[in-house]
């Protein structure tokens, strides 16, 4: 193996000398080496391999600008820095109670060779688990305020690897995953079969959304993404089948411009998680190490929460989110069942949908004001219902649905949350369903993406934590904006009641390795009852998992907000099962990934935050399987516990999904556990030391 | 002369007897006849005639609607309804202390014939001098949510009139009239000339804005245009030359779409104001009758204002609008000057330009953070000031510049209202200088027409009077609001400034005829330096007015805001004739059109609120001329001291423009005082009863 070099700070002297020499850093571990060349014509090319193995093949970098006309595409380098770093800090809340963050970077000052005496710098950072790489625009002379007309920056792969892909989109990411070899992408096609997806902007037959994940024929995991989303677009991918070159295609403003910033800026960090272990992975903290510290000095307001709530009984038929035609289901009476629940069964929140007056043309109009946000329907008593809540020690979860009209709510947004404060709401859940508002912008574009900034600061003013949904895909920003908790950003729950595709079995275990790598999901797991036709006999919707693989999400999807979101009739037939619910916490101290393959299985272990106690989560696809588990997570030497819930011999989730096996055992950091995973089905275990 | 009926109602049985008959309706003098007709296709068509000559030729109706998909160009005749009405409300402020609104009325219920099922009503309104009508959607099972691809409305002239036309344009009203035959429009052409207009979008070559003047060679003065533009863009007209027939061409938004209505809803009036006398077309309340009645319950904080301002001066190169650059106009010892000054002449308000942090880079960025509207810069001390000014009986007349970017300004305009509240500031100029964000809005499109009214109403709430600059051009909507007491929305006196046209001599002898019918403008009169190059010796532009015109201007250009806009040491060089301004109010009890012709002058005579003086002000444009002047408006039997601010002999807006001549002379009713104008002059008088 060749021997590569940190390299010292560089003199412009030797670059002049050895202008055309490539550069390269290594990560700490030595594993990944990332290799940057300028040739003669003045391309910039960067390159990545693992252990040897090519992940990116010599691509380029660059940009389009429509303000100032140039193409940014050929550079001289006139300084290259290295460093290093390795920190530890700790997240408000999360999966670990802390974080390693240990790189070396190379940052390469380049000069436009074009005649616009633009400088831009990148900034390669190389962790042990993979590479992120950004632009950056100093304040200059030459560059002041600009508008990208096109990110250039390609990732050329190095064979036709198997790949996890989403159709390109620029308004939504509630789609099935599809694996294919890359070649074999064809993104029309796939979105054509979605038809349950309320609105589709899909980009064009090559185009390919990220998080987008490799599985390579020489046994390496790649996930291709991005870090810290911010004044910027979405970064989907545009594939050149021919070269199995990906290039940045990002997403249009309403005159087809994709950004418009001001020296000093930086793009997203360009991300590459990189391993020959799944299980490593999904144990990455490459995202959140490349986002910024948090913002929030005191954040002892921000609370992880499980919730209950007035949301899926309007799924499945039994109720409305609108007044008219008589089922409205957000009325006082039905509520305080809710919060009766919620406090029985130790529950932080109760979300209300459909409270507010508007839901009766709310979808399909692009229609700008709908909503108020402050204006109760007149058979939802808010004020006592707070109260009524507050007395039993829940809170109400407030709904802002704006149904796409952003314009609508930026201007009523200090009102809403005003409202909140004085009704002691501390958390909303955001929507974005349907067309945006103002027209021509897309939910993963540059407006929006401010968007979603400005409402997390603004609610951090107000105390208030943000659960967004319809939002652009999730980039580590939670570490930042800690009082973003969740966002839902991919096909949740809810799609268990969608007509056509439905969520597969196989769809959880892909989760963790792409949306989920950005941060935590309101999947809004725990459904009890399978088939979805309780109050409508000709629905032949179903959900297609065992109930134990319902109670396992809790702990493989990873959310400080995690709702129970069945009926509280349903948690009744089944308070033995119900229990797990009750007893799984948000918060963590540590997490293992036990096992992994991406649209196969996943096994996490976490450790309850400041607590000996340990959870488990076990799911399969549609395949059942029996997995040993090796318990080597448990302290050594103690005894614990085990409450298993795990599927029954005959589970499965086409025609036994209710079966299920509550069993106790005690064991040891020794212990060998084998599990059975029913067909679609999971096992979650609690961990109590003795 | 035939004789034409007004129509009782209609039964359907008639109508389906008779439904090829043309149905007419007249006037309340009967000079006004509209006849329409619905051929066997379905058509409909209206035509227009005065004293029997032609206005309107048989002209189509219609809609093309996107959503649903349907042309709305074939219809029945369901119903017929006509009524009248004659009443006399009083406006809050005004040029006159009632107004008389004498209509007959023609509804004529439609519906569409290709199957859609939609129903549009069409309702004329015949006044004594002119016509207005409008499409109404009543609410209906066939259409709730609509989008409106295109409106089809038609004017067919009889001849090649005389045209005042500006080029139309998406989002720029600043613009010189052009006088031409109609077939001689090239609005390309005339747009290409004007090189100082900040930003322009022209439509094309034939495309025409409104308010749109015609002089016919039959004697008639006809003015195209339309009333209470609320919830729909702006309507600007396409011409076609070979048929001198001019289609609605509305204001497109950032994909296309011209307005998203949902039942009920109606269009803007179209109007038409029509007489064979100039000086009817400016005495004319039609624009005003068209809108609704005031939505304000106690308009008693509602002030007519005379202010002085922080603006001139950045203007010709004094100061700056921006701190950096050390010639930062908005500082406190700057200000108070203003205050001082605007206290000892007994002006009620100081504009202060330039006084928030932003200026550095406002403009041409398309940024959509630039102001935040409540930080000073550090030079100036606003909350002294505002003490300061208030000990002194003035107030300080805030300024809100959103560059274009209204989102900014929408997220931002309540706390920028409660600041204004905290620091005593009652009235607020808007700007919108640049392209507006939403990126891809037009000034003039649906949404930034929303927005103005949202100003409005909120300020409302706020108590704040609204001074909006670059916003639509008005349509009589400040009776609906009167607290928006002016706009700018035309080429304003700044244009003097303007290296390359500047303002033409005959500019303010057209826009009465055109513009100003549409509601009061801040054209910001009353320069007295007139060769621009005080501060700056290279400057060559200039005022091409005489100071008497400049006085005059404050009579023949109404509005209930008037600045004085040039610099307290200009006017104290000449403080005999500053009385005027000092002297003239800004709200009248009458108005007297006493002799006009566009393009050429414009002699006006108001009684003052609620005293017994009277103000006149003439015009006239590059020519000098000598009018007779009737004073029999005055009260019969009276005498009155009319104090005349008139050019001197030698006067000539090129060689001596600061030549005019004050003198006192006792007056009556039956006086005749023949005026002499100077090229590019004017005269001012004052006429107190003694």
């Amino acid at each position: 193996m060749t021997k590569y070099l940190l390299l010292p700070l560089l003199s412009l002297t030797w670059l002049s000398a050895f202008a055309q020499q490539p550069i390269s850093l290594s990560s700490p571990n030595r594993f990944i080496i990332l290799t940057v060349r300028n040739t003669p014509t003045g391309e910039i090319s960067y390159q990545v391999r693992y252990k040897n193995k090519p992940v990116v093949e010599p691509s380029s970098l660059g940009f389009t600008l429509s303000k100032p006309k140039v193409s940014l595409t050929r550079f001289s380098i006139s300084a290259v820095d290295s460093s290093k770093k390795d920190e530890t800090w700790k997240p408000v809340w999360g999966e670990v109670s802390q974080v390693r963050n240990h790189y070396n970077e190379l940052t390469l000052n380049l000069q436009d060779k074009s005649g616009s005496n633009i400088g831009v710098r990148v900034r390669f950072r190389l962790f042990d688990d993979g590479v992120g790489f950004r632009y950056e625009f100093p304040q200059q002379t030459a560059l002041t305020h600009f508008v990208v007309a096109d990110e250039l920056t390609q990732f050329k792969l190095a064979a036709d690897h198997q790949t996890f892909w989403m159709p390109g989109d620029y308004d939504s990411n509630e789609y099935l995953y599809n694996k294919t070899k890359l070649t074999e992408v064809d993104a029309i096609t796939a979105a054509d079969k979605e038809k349950d997806t309320a609105l589709k902007s899909v980009i064009g037959p090559n185009a390919v959304q990220t998080p987008l994940l490799f599985k390579t024929a020489d046994g390496l995991y790649i996930s291709l993404y991005e870090a810290a989303l911010l004044n910027y677009p979405v970064m989907h991918l545009q594939l050149d089948k021919k070269s199995l070159t990906l290039t940045s295609q990002l997403v249009p403003d309403a005159v087809g411009n994709k950004a418009y910033l001001q020296t000093p800026a930086q793009t997203p960090w360009r991300t590459l998680i990189i391993s020959d272990k799944a299980t490593d992975l999904l144990a990455s903290k490459l995202i959140l190490n490349l986002n910024e510290p948090s913002t929030i000095a005191d954040p002892s307001w921000i609370k992880p929460q499980k919730f209950v709530g007035m949301w899926w009984e309007m799924h499945i038929g039994k109720a409305t989110w609108e007044k008219a035609g008589g089922k409205h289901g957000a009325n006082t009476q039905n509520v305080k069942k809710y919060i009766d629940f919620a406090a029985k069964y130790g529950f932080d929140g109760v979300l209300v949908e459909g409270w507010n007056v508007g839901w009766e043309d709310w979808f399909g109009n692009w229609k700008e004001e709908v909503f108020d946000f402050v204006t109760p329907y007149p058979d939802y008593n808010l004020d006592s219902l707070t109260a009524y809540a507050q007395r039993k020690g829940v809170r109400i979860i407030m709904h802002h649905e704006t149904s796409g009209s952003v314009t609508n709510y930026e201007r009523r947004m200090d009102a809403a949350f005003q409202f909140m404060n004085k009704e002691g709401i501390t958390t909303v859940k955001t929507g974005y369903v349907g067309r945006i508002i103002p027209r021509g912008e897309h939910h993963d574009g540059q407006w929006m993406v401010n968007h979603y900034q400005r409402v997390t600061q603004k609610a951090a003013q107000y105390k208030i934590m943000i659960d967004s949904h319809e939002s652009a895909h999730p980039t580590g920003l939670h570490r930042t904006y800690p009082n973003w908790m969740a966002s839902e950003a991919a096909r949740g729950s809810e799609f268990n009641n969608a007509p056509t595709l439905g969520i597969t079995p196989e769809h959880t275990t892909i989760l963790p390795f792409t949306r989920m790598l950005g941060g935590p999901m309101d999947f809004t797991p725990g459904l009890f009852r399978f088939k979805l036709n309780q109050f409508d006999s000709t629905r032949t919707q179903r959900v297609r998992t065992t109930l134990a693989k319902q109670l396992a999400l809790y702990i493989t999807l990873y959310s400080p907000l995690q709702m129970a979101a069945d009926l509280p009739e349903n948690y009744e037939k089944h308070l033995d099962a119900f229990q797990f619910i009750r007893d799984v916490p948000v918060d963590w101290d540590d997490t293992k990934i036990l096992a992994a393959e991406p649209g196969d299985y996943v096994v996490v272990a976490r450790k309850t935050k400041g607590a000996d106690s340990w959870f488990l989560g076990a799911i399969t696809d549609e395949n059942s399987r029996d997995l040993p588990l090796d318990l080597s997570f448990l302290e050594a030497g103690k005894s614990y516990e085990a409450v298993i819930y795990r599927d029954a011999p005959n589970a499965d989730w086409e025609t036994k999904p209710e079966a299920y096996v509550i069993e106790k055992k005690i064991v040891t950091s020794k212990t060998k556990l084998p599990i059975h995973l029913a067909k679609g089905g999971g096992c979650a275990i609690q961990f109590v030391k003795k």
